[in-house]
């Protein structure tokens, strides 16, 4: 059996708040003892709001490609610039001014995670993706392993899009302490036959089960997930730390991309 | 808090095979009763068997078209034929002979659902999809309101590739008596700013839960999530029967589709 707890109590994050303090203080508050096998799934926007990952747009200037966009479609032309300082490339722009791109790390997302929701202090700021999704996992391991002695599995989740179907769903853009692909190929399966191409995103799933306890409205950004038996301790142990290769190997090699 | 409980026991399901009995079985062996606000996810290949959706691959005599992607890239040609088959669409066909296409009931997806892995009786059999997931799903959750007075909430789980990211992930190809989209527009965040474009495809995140607890290898196709706020109760009552609109309201519009 699996569980997936929303932990109460964390406050709104501000930049230079402490993320693995705040997490240690829910957990103590919820008499929860956190142990290597957890994983814990923190939301994108908590972790981009601490490490300051946040831009104010009066101190944006955006590009006449940028005005020309924004005007067409009705959006705020600093937001657009924001997004395409994001990218690396545009994939699409299109209906109702959405722009699909991808970012520095690899993510083919709306937006290029650039979001004007629930950052704190008013409507005239944006959050932009942690410069390094896998690092900032990492970083929160480390911080939470030398609070508690426990380093859980880490999952840094967002709000996807997905081409062909409606709705979003949430994934990992980063992690630590977890392998986020779990390989079957070569397994046999409850018949004997040997699955061919079965490689499971288990840390995709990971943080889309988290999204069903958390959730976007409620200020619940911190989402335990305790009896996952594929836990942080299958985690890579070659680096001295078993953080694993991180989301990055989530990132499908563009030579294999069917849908440029 | 939310858990998930893959159910022991469910048998090897063979075509004609009462579903619902076989998961009231499982349940009352572990005691559970069920609820009207329960879910259970179920895979799709036990519903696809239980309904006879198993063509033996000695009955397909494979086009040319198929016979020669087949011989291109080491394929079974009638698995080929049968893929062609369930398709309306083919997006791409592509290394390793992956054909990428469309089904009748909308979902794009590798090799049109059809399965070689998994179905009793060896390799010489394959499975096909439900011909409509979402009355499978209905069905369902009928014989189960008729055998325990309960209706839960149902999913029928199946695993996708995406685009840009690697691995696969569970997503709901059927569903009933629960809303697999949650609009979350015009709600207001947890800062008070009315979140625009923020619909969540629960019902995938249902699937992809549940696959970590269930999970390919070991013979667990059906797992209960208790716990999830948003339950079948908030199903569209409009029906008469709570069951919602489905995994139909999963496929996005064609007119919407910017990766033909």
């Amino acid at each position: 059996m699996i569980s997936l707890t929303a932990l109460d109590g964390i406050p709104e994050v501000v930049p230079g708040d402490d993320l693995a303090a705040l997490i240690v203080a829910a957990l103590a508050a919820a008499d929860i003892g956190l142990t290597d096998d957890d994983v814990l799934v923190v939301t994108q926007k908590v972790v981009s709001k601490a490490e300051g990952r946040v831009v104010e747009l009066t101190s944006v200037t955006p590009r006449e490609e940028a005005r020309a966009w924004a005007a067409k479609w009705g959006k705020d032309a600093r937001q657009v610039e924001l997004v395409l300082q994001e990218s690396v490339e545009v994939l699409r722009m299109a209906r109702g001014g959405l722009i699909i791109s991808r970012t520095r790390t690899g993510l083919v997302c709306a937006n290029a995670g650039v979001d004007m929701s629930n950052v704190g202090g008013g409507a005239e700021a944006a959050t932009l993706l942690p410069v390094d999704p896998d690092a900032s996992a990492r970083a929160l391991r480390a911080g939470l392993r030398e609070r508690t002695g426990a380093a859980p599995g880490i999952v840094i989740s967002d709000s996807f899009g997905r081409p062909w179907r409606n709705g979003i769903v949430n994934v990992a853009i980063g992690c630590a302490g977890l392998e986020p692909l779990v390989d079957l190929r070569g397994t046999p399966d409850a018949d004997g036959r040997v699955m061919s191409a079965t490689v499971i995103a288990v840390a995709d799933e990971l943080a889309s089960a988290a999204d069903l306890a958390g959730g976007k409205v409620a200020r619940r950004p911190v989402v335990l997930v305790r009896g996952w038996e594929r836990g942080a301790r299958e985690a890579a142990a070659g680096d001295g730390q078993g953080d694993g290769p991180g989301a990055a190997a989530l990132v499908m090699d563009r030579a294999l991309d069917l849908f440029p």
